[in-house]
């Protein structure tokens, strides 16, 4: 762990929320003990409720990389990660995650996932945004094509 | 629920997976009983780990929205949203999901995202991509100003 990293993801946390791009929040993701990517968060000047500093990192990481996997990186957030980032991260694979602030500093700040954490425990159709079921038959057919196709990438 | 929205992801979980875009993943996102956003996986043709369905789609509908919420939005996804996307949908707050196959079902074709769920029930630290705090007052005075400050736009 190497405090410079997690200092420049709380220096764009603050630079982005003075810039309004959104909450303030930063991310940085190095590899061979240098910075490929930074990002901070840009939910609501990009119109994107996706684009957390960890998606944003992310996703630029992975260009650079040319890849869609962060093997033998590190990501360096100014936050503990969302339940979407922690999904972000586990697809992305790096090799570890450190963090400044926790998720009860982000609830004090008025960023609570706490909800979305025990949503997630809650079998779907009883969800606050309930997710039901249809129409599986037809989907599965689709998942078959996938087993048999010889071409695939797996990911 | 309409049927032919949920025909549709199918179709575009189909498509993109023929074009090898990606796994065989497709999203569409109503509203007024219109579609105003599409999507299908494109994790491997874009080199990026966050570009599921409905991740690809959501973003789309904010941008057509010109909207960080998918207030009053309902949305049609061929599979049972992994807890990254599910992590969108709630942030992204649309009325309600509707998904053909179940995460068995896809973990049958090799998407299993039952241990990104165990893992969100695991301490940060203690987790198999280790998530470690270091650092915390820092970014906990970013916070402070956030709190303070007066032009922020809440989301």
């Amino acid at each position: 762990m190497e405090t410079k990293f997690l200092d420049r993801a709380i220096e764009l946390a603050e630079f982005g929320m003075e810039q309004n791009h959104g909450g303030p929040f930063g991310c940085v993701i190095v590899k061979d003990g240098a910075i490929i990517a930074e990002g901070h968060n840009r939910v609501t000047s990009d119109n994107d409720p996706t684009a957390h500093a960890e998606i944003v990192a992310i996703r630029k990481a992975c260009d650079e990389l040319n890849d869609f996997q962060l093997t033998d990186c590190d990501i360096y957030t100014s936050c503990e990660p969302c339940p979407m980032c922690i999904g972000a991260i586990y697809w992305a694979r790096p090799n570890k995650v450190y963090y400044a602030a926790s998720r009860e500093d982000a609830a004090e700040a008025g960023f609570d996932d706490h909800f979305i954490y025990e949503e997630l425990n809650v079998p779907p159709d009883d969800r606050t945004i309930s997710m039901k079921s249809a129409e599986r038959k037809k989907a599965i057919r689709v998942f078959e094509k996938w087993i048999k196709k010889e071409d695939k990438i797996d990911y």
